[in-house]
This record gives structure tokens, C-alpha cells and sequence, in this order.
């Protein structure tokens, strides 16, 4: 029957977005979320801070009987997933090898642009992936550390936003990339200020659809889709009590979220 | 002799522009400087959140025989400063006291501006201690979110950065506001943005100079200065190893910082 939920965790709020991908794949699916809005953003921290908090994230979700994992923040799957996989027997997916298949998928040209957070973007790891799908592509990275305080302040069609993004973007000209990954949650709320700067032509990535369809697929191969046909419970759980986290939920999930438990995160230290 | 270190503590690498002002007040005193790089930034988080990273800190300076607290963050201050002290049997200083003196001082319209992060502005801290000192006083306060991104991505002179500050801002034309205090750490790196904004004839009110000051002060009325003449040490400790910490404090402090040592926080929940 597998009625055991999903595990999705982020570092705060932008995971709520693969989540609902999520709901509208796989709608019998019983899940769990986890938001780290006390420690929020990891973008600018080091891989052992993030591989240790995704950890005692894991050892949180572990209490819940997940029968999987999905790493939905871009940093948490680029840093720390390997090490995730290493200490659970359930699967575990993260955001970073579903938008890499999508962006190999997608060029033409074979030059695919990836922005992100300054930690996934000195992590490499879209590069790795993306020679591992093909040695021919180029890959172009750049780091875009405000676009996600841009979104959070809500200035997502805005002449700064546009200013900046011609900053971070410009580069992706010279190099005729045709496919660009979205590689942080929060980026996919900036489509049209990345479209106005790059024009129409250049194919967005967005993870979390790519990692929903992936989950998916994975459950089917694993037979351990939610065959019950039971009533539906979603649960969510925050390290930190926030009005964005609330507000958040709101906008962009199709249920109203009714309870949000904060948990000690802290103390999920050891298994 | 009073040889033990002050111990000076921040959400990260902002509160090393009180340091320097420590430094250079009082050069004769030890310091033990703890940054919570792991867990940066306080002023999106809540109260409850605020406090137990407070608590931690405060726990941690203590096993180093600290004489005295700083409080070098403005958010924690004004947020954990009452719960720290009563936990406490040494002095704890914060920001926010010597930061709303100044700005009482400094005003002779009676109208005084106050920014800060969304945590700082809404706790109303400024406006109480403001009130305290002069009923007649009118508070303006306003949480500036993006400065301390802008400033991190290094845009101190930028025209994004002075549209932002427009729109911050503005409001305290209208209210005839003569001094205004930078309530957050970043802020007086943003001075001559915040100039051209409001014009030269606003005071603006530094609380890491106003905090050393007092600082000095309650060292001498306690008769806790350091007079040993012995060579002093300066201590660096943070919660997570990252390039931003080693690259501020080498623009920010008059001494190279040759030693930063890494401490799991989190470890210190309990006394």
C-alpha cells in the first residue's frame, strides 16, 4: 500500500515550491515537509555547515517513516546529497540531477548557462553532471546572490531586478547559451525579469517540475507508489516560527496550510 | 588586573565594525570575538529563535572566562539583550542603549529615524528606549531588508543601491527627521548613499562607536579595565569557517587575523 509519506526539505521557504510539483504529480502522495527558516539561506555557507543541518534534517525525517527523500533546495542537493544517500536506505532525490537531464535535453547549441547560490555554483556539481550527460556541452555558471533577497522583498518585476539581472546575465549572451538553469527555488518567480534580459528564445529550466516527474518515476520503478486510495495528509514542520514561511505557503500551494509545527532541529544531531 | 577577555558577539561578520571601534577605544583590553556564520542572518528570524542562538553564544563566551558581554549585533540586542542579562552575573551591553542616547543627543527637531532588519524594527526596541529618554520625541522607523545584501554583494556606491535607499528612505523628508540611527552593522558602510539620499544635514547615529564608548565607561565605573600592561590577545571565533568572515575582518580591523577557530554552537544549549 506504501502510505508512508515523502520527506521534502529545504533550507526555509523555496522548497514549498518543488513541493506543490509535487502535489500536482503525485496526488495521492502523503507528505512531509521540512523548512530550515532558523538557519536560512545556505547559499553562503560552507559545505560541511550544509552537509551537518541536511543531516539532522534527515535524522528529523527518518522519525516521520519516510519512504523517501527529496532534497528540494538547489544548495542541500549540490553539497550534501551524496553524504544524505550514504546514511539512509531509502531513496533519496535531489533538484540538481533532474535539471541537469532537462537542460542536456534542452540545448541545441550545447551551451547551457546555470545560475544559483555562490555555494552550489563553487560546488560544480551542474558541471559535473552535465559532462557526465554529455563531454561536448559547455556549461557557463554564474553565482546570483541577490536575486533570492530581490524575490523575498517582493521586487520580482522591478527596474533594480532588471538592473541586476542584466549584471549577473550578460555574459550568457557571449556565449550563445540556449538553455538556462534555474538553479535556486526562488529564481523561477524571476521568468520574465530572466526573459526580458535574455530575450525569448533561451529554454528555463525549473528543477522542481523535472524533479517531481522524477520522483515519480522513481516510486513507480520502486513500487512503492500510494496505492491506498486513503485520505491525503500533508504535515509541515519549520526550525523557526516566521509570518514569510505562512504567507509563503499561501501564495503557492494549492491547500491552505492549517498547522505548522516548529521542531528543534538542532537536536536531531545524532540518528 | 582584570586580565579576562570582553567577549563581543554577532549573527556574523557585521559586528567586527564594533570591534574595531573597541579596539581602538580601549587597546589595552583582551577580546574573545564569536560570529554565528553558521546561522546568519538574525533579522528574518523570530524572537524565540533570536534568543536560544543568544543563549548559545552567551554560554560559549562564558567557558572563556569573558568579564563582560557586547552584544555587536543590533537585532540581538534588541531582541536578547533583558533575557542574556538576567542570565548572567557579569555586565552585558548591547547596541541599542548607546545607539539611542546618541540619537536623543543629536536631534533638535525631536524627530529621529531609525533603521534596521525586520526583526529589529519590529521588536520596537528603539522607539521604547527613545520614549525613556524624551517623551516628546517622534520615532520614524523603517526595515531596510536589502541593504545588508547590497552591501555583501559589495554595491556601497551603486545606483541600485541609491534607488533602494529612494525608496527606504523617503518617508523621513516628510517628517523633518535630523539624526538617524543605523541600526544594523552594515548600515554605516552605506553613509555616503544614505547622504545623497536625505542631504549632509542629517546626523547619522553609528552605534558601534556610541557602543564602545559606553563600553569604556562601565569598564571604569565597574573598575574592570584591564591595567596589567601585559600583551593583549584578540580571539576569533565563529560557527562556521566561511571566505567572508577572513576577507571582512581583514578590510574592517586594524590587526591581521591570523587564527579563526570554528565552534558547533549548537553544543552549547545548556549551561
Amino acid at each position: 500500500m506504501n502510505q508512508e509519506p515523502i520527506g521534502v526539505f529545504d533550507s526555509g521557504v523555496g522548497g514549498l515550491t518543488v513541493t506543490r510539483e509535487i502535489m500536482r504529480q503525485l496526488p495521492e502522495e502523503n507528505l512531509v515537509y521540512f523548512g530550515d527558516t532558523a538557519r536560512v539561506p545556505y547559499g553562503s555557507k560552507s559545505k560541511q555547515t550544509i552537509i551537518r543541518y541536511s543531516t539532522q534534517i534527515t535524522n528529523f525525517l527518518k522519525t516521520k517513516n519516510v519512504k523517501a527523500i527529496v532534497i528540494a533546495c538547489n544548495t542541500a542537493s549540490a553539497l550534501a546529497l551524496e553524504s544524505i544517500a550514504e546514511k539512509v536506505d531509502i531513496p533519496v532525490i535531489g533538484v540538481v540531477w533532474p535539471g541537469a537531464i532537462a537542460a542536456a535535453e534542452a540545448t541545441k547549441t550545447k551551451n547551457i548557462g546555470v545560475i544559483g547560490t555562490a555555494a552550489t555554483i563553487k560546488s560544480k556539481v551542474y558541471n559535473r553532471y552535465l559532462h557526465q550527460l554529455n563531454p561536448e556541452i559547455t556549461v557557463v555558471t554564474k553565482a546570483c546572490p541577490l536575486f533570492a533577497p530581490l524575490v523575498e522583498e517582493g521586487l520580482v518585476e522591478d527596474r533594480v531586478t532588471d538592473d541586476i539581472a542584466n549584471r549577473y546575465l550578460g555574459e550568457f549572451k557571449d556565449y550563445n547559451v540556449d538553455a538556462l538553469v534555474l538553479g535556486c527555488t526562488h529564481y523561477p518567480l524571476l521568468s520574465n525579469t530572466i526573459r526580458r534580459t535574455l530575450g525569448d528564445k533561451i529554454k528555463l529550466v525549473n528543477p522542481a517540475y523535472e524533479t517531481a516527474k522524477s520522483l515519480k518515476e522513481m516510486l513507480i520503478s520502486k513500487k512503492i507508489l500510494n496505492t491506498s486510495g486513503e485520505e491525503v495528509h500533508h504535515e509541515y514542520y519549520v526550525s523557526d516560527m516566521t509570518d514569510q514561511f505562512t504567507s509563503f505557503a499561501d501564495r503557492v500551494l494549492p491547500f491552505s496550510v492549517d498547522k505548522i509545527r516548529v521542531v528543534n532541529i538542532e537536536k536531531y544531531e545524532q540518528e
